[in-house]
C-alpha cells in the first residue's frame, strides 16, 4: 500500500474517536499542542535549518527562504494561534434548523465534523500547524501534504504534535503528513473518492489550477484574486485615492489586493494625474489605457494580457471607463469573482454594483483588502474560497463542517 | 464549437439578466411554463409517441417504457409542479449573517443564485421539466442533459417551454437542452470549468459512478441509498415490524428503502418467526445470517456482496448481532451514508446511534422512508445528497444557492 493511502486509512480510522470528543477535549488538545511547539523550539529550530540548508544549495532565492525560516518567534506566534483557535466557539453539534411535521416527526438539522480533510501547501511550515488546528477542532482527521522544501520542519513538527497529543483524548492518527516528495502523491491523493472527503489546496495558482483540474475528490477552490476598484464620477476624491492606495499598495503580494484601477472618464480628467503620483510615493508601477497615458504619459501601454494577470505585486493597470456599465463589463470579463469594489457618493450606483457584480465579496466605499477571516471577526481563516458550492469568501470554521439530520418518532411510518 | 460548448455558453451568458429578476418575474415565468405544456400536451404526447415507438423496436422492458410514457394526466401532473415551486419562498436575497464591525464597515451575507447548473439524468421526462423549473426560480441557468430514449420528448418540451419564456422577463437561453445523444457529450459536460458552476446526476448508480469519477466541476453527488434499520433489545415489537415492512416494503424502488435489517440477538429469537411471515405477505424475498436462517429456515443464506447491493427490489437482508455496537459496525461498514435507523425504547442507545452513525439523515423510532425533501416541509426536492460539501440529505431550493458577502463603509482601509 502507498504511503498517501496508509495514512489516509489511519487518519479515516480514527474519525469515529474523533466524532466523539467534546469541545474541552479538542481545546485541551490543541493547547497541548501549543505547549509542545514552545518547549521544541530547538529541536523544530534544528529541523528548520537543513531546509534552509538545503534551499541555499539549490539556490533558492532569499525571499522564499526566508518565507521557510523558524525561529524562536515565529514559533511563538505559530503556538499563539493554536490557543486563539482552541477558544473559538465550536461550531460542531450547532443546531441550524429544528422542526416538527404534522404527524409528529421531529428534525433537527445540526453541524458534524466534515470527516477526513486534505491539505495540500506549499512551503511556509506554519501552514502545517494552522491547517492542523482548524481540522482538529472542528473534530476532523487531517491528511497533510506539504512542500518538499520544507519537509525536515514539518515531519520534525508533525513528530512534536504526535507526541503531544498521545497525552491528551484525541487520537494522534488524526494527524498525518504526507512524507513522499514525489508529485505522484499528490496526484494519488486527488483521485482518492472514499478515504478523503474533501480537498483544499493552499498556494500559489498553478498548485490550485493542478487541484482543480484534476481531482475527482470534492475541491474548496482558493485563492486566485484579480481585484478591481472602480472610481465612479461622483466618489470622494480624497477616500477613492486612499482605498485605491491601500488596495494595491499594503500589501501586494495578496490574493485581495487590487490589480486594475477602474476610473470613470470624468474623473480620470480631473484627479488621475494626482493620484498617478501617489502610486509612484508608494512605489507601484504603473500600466495604462490610451486615456491614462495621456493623463500619466509615463505609464506602460497595458495588453490584454495584463488585464488578466495577478501580479501579486508593486504593478497596477489603469483603464478609463465611460461609466458604470463599461466597468462592470471589464470586471465580468476579466475578474475571477473574488473581491471588487466601487468608490461612489451615487446609491443607486453603489447598488447596482453591489447586485450585479458576481464576486464572493463586493464593497462600497472600502478596501478591498478586508476580505479575510481575521477582518470578518471570523477568529480564524482556512482560505478564502472563489467557488461557488459549499463556502464563499473568507471561510471560518463552519466551513469545515457538514450537516446532518436527526429524526425522532414514535414509530411514524410512510403512507 | 460543439453542442455542449455552445449551449452552456448561451446560458451562461444570460445569467446576468436572470440575477437581476425579482421573485414575482420568476413566477410569471413558472406559471407561464405550467399553462404552455397544457396547452401543448397534444404536440408532446406525439413527441412522446416517437420515443415509445423507438424503445419498442429497440425491446426496452415495459416497465422502463412506463416510466418514458406520458400522457394529459401526466402532463398535467408536471405542470402542476411548476406551480408548485411558484409558490415556494424564493431564496434568493436572504440575509444569513448582518454584523457590524468595530470600524464601522458593515458585513452582509446573502444568499445568491449560483449561476449555471448542469444536470445529467435518465429516461423520465418529468426531470426536464422538474430540474428546469427548481434552477428558474432560484435564478440559475440550466443545461440539461438527458436520456436518448426521451430525446424527442425532452425536445418538444423545450421548445413549448421556449416559447412560454419568450413572453416573460425570463430569458428562453437560460434553459437549454443538450440533444447529442453520445457519450461523449457527457464527457464533455463532466469537464466544463469556467462555464458549468455544478453538475447534479439525477440516476442510478453507474450513471451517478461515471459523473463522480470524471468530473472536473462541482458535482452534487445524490443518490446511492443502501439503508439500514437496527431493531435493538428493548424496541417495542409491533413498532419494529411496522417501521421494519414499512422501510422495505411500502416503495422499495427509491433510494431511502432499506436493504438490510439489522436484529438485536435476543429481539430476534422472540420475535424474528413472526416477522418473517409479515415480509412473505408483503412478497419480500428474505436472505440472511446463520442465525436467521436458523429462525427462518427458508431464508436464503446471505453474503457479503449482498450487504454491500443496493437491491431496490422486494429483497431484505437480514442479520442477527449482539449488540448495539455490531450493528453500528456493519453500517458503518456497508452503509452509504444516506439514511440509517433505530428502533428503540433505551435512550441512551438512540442517543449514541444518533450521534456516533455518520449519514445525511439518521432516524429513531421512524422509516427511513421519510428523507425527502417533501416529507421535511421543502415543498421540493432537487435530490438527496449524499456528500458532505454543499448539502447532505433533502436538497430543497436553498441548496441551489450560493452566497455572496455585501460590505459597505464609508472609506475604510486597512491597517
Amino acid at each position: 500500500m502507498s504511503e498517501v493511502r496508509q495514512k489516509a486509512s489511519k487518519a479515516q480510522s480514527s474519525v469515529p474517536q474523533l466524532n466523539r470528543l467534546n469541545t474541552e477535549q479538542k481545546n485541551k488538545a490543541l493547547l497541548a499542542m501549543a505547549n509542545a511547539l514552545i518547549a521544541e523550539s530547538e529541536s523544530i529550530i534544528s529541523a528548520n535549518a537543513e531546509d534552509l540548508e538545503r534551499g541555499r544549495e539549490q539556490g533558492t532565492p532569499e525571499s522564499m527562504l526566508d518565507r521557510l525560516s523558524l525561529n524562536k518567534e515565529r514559533i511563538a506566534g505559530i503556538a499563539e494561534g493554536l490557543r486563539q483557535i482552541a477558544e473559538l466557539p465550536d461550531p460542531v453539534g450547532e443546531v441550524l434548523e429544528s422542526f416538527t411535521r404534522p404527524d409528529g416527526l421531529h428534525i433537527e438539522k445540526l453541524r458534524v465534523p466534515i470527516g477526513l480533510i486534505g491539505i495540500i501547501y506549499e512551503a511556509r511550515p506554519n501552514v502545517t500547524v494552522d491547517a492542523a488546528g482548524l481540522c482538529l477542532k472542528t473534530g476532523n482527521a487531517v491528511l497533510l501534504r506539504g512542500g518538499s522544501s520544507a519537509l525536515s520542519s514539518n515531519r520534525k513538527i508533525v513528530e512534536v504534535l504526535h507526541q503531544a497529543l498521545a497525552k491528551t483524548d484525541l487520537p494522534p492518527d488524526a494527524l498525518q503528513l504526507v512524507e513522499d516528495a514525489n508529485r505522484s502523491s499528490v496526484d494519488e491523493m486527488l483521485k482518492l473518492n472514499g478515504l478523503l472527503d474533501v480537498i483544499i489546496p493552499r498556494g500559489g495558482a498553478s498548485l490550485i489550477r493542478n487541484v482543480v483540474a484534476n481531482a475527482t475528490v470534492p475541491v474548496i477552490e482558493t485563492g486566485a484574486g484579480i481585484c478591481h476598484t472602480y472610481v465612479d464620477e461622483s466618489a470622494d476624491p480624497v477616500m477613492a485615492a486612499e482605498i485605491a492606495i491601500n488596495a494595491k499598495a499594503q500589501r501586494p503580494s495578496v490574493c485581495n489586493s487590487m490589480e486594475t484601477l477602474l476610473l470613470h472618464a470624468a474623473y480620470a480628467e480631473q484627479h488621475l494625474p494626482a493620484l498617478a503620483e501617489q502610486f509612484r510615493e508608494a512605489n507601484v508601477s504603473l500600466k495604462g489605457c490610451d486615456t491614462t497615458r495621456r493623463l500619466v504619459p509615463d505609464a506602460i501601454p497595458v495588453t490584454e494580457e495584463d488585464y488578466a494577470t495577478e501580479y501579486n505585486d508593486y504593478i497596477l493597470n489603469i483603464r478609463v471607463v465611460r461609466n458604470l456599465e463599461e466597468a462592470m463589463n471589464h470586471i465580468a470579463t476579466y475578474g475571477t469573482k473574488h473581491s471588487e469594489c466601487i468608490v461612489t457618493r451615487d446609491t443607486a450606483h453603489a447598488e447596482r454594483f453591489l447586485h450585479d457584480v458576481d464576486a464572493a465579496a463586493v464593497y462600497h466605499n472600502a478596501s478591498t483588502r478586508f476580505t479575510d477571516g481575521f477582518e470578518f471577526g471570523y477568529g480564524a481563516e482556512i482560505g478564502i474560497s472563489t467557488q461557488k458550492l459549499h463556502a464563499r469568501g473568507p471561510m471560518g470554521l463552519p466551513a469545515l463542517t457538514s450537516t446532518k439530520y436527526r429524526i425522532t418518532g414514535n414509530g411514524q411510518i410512510r403512507q
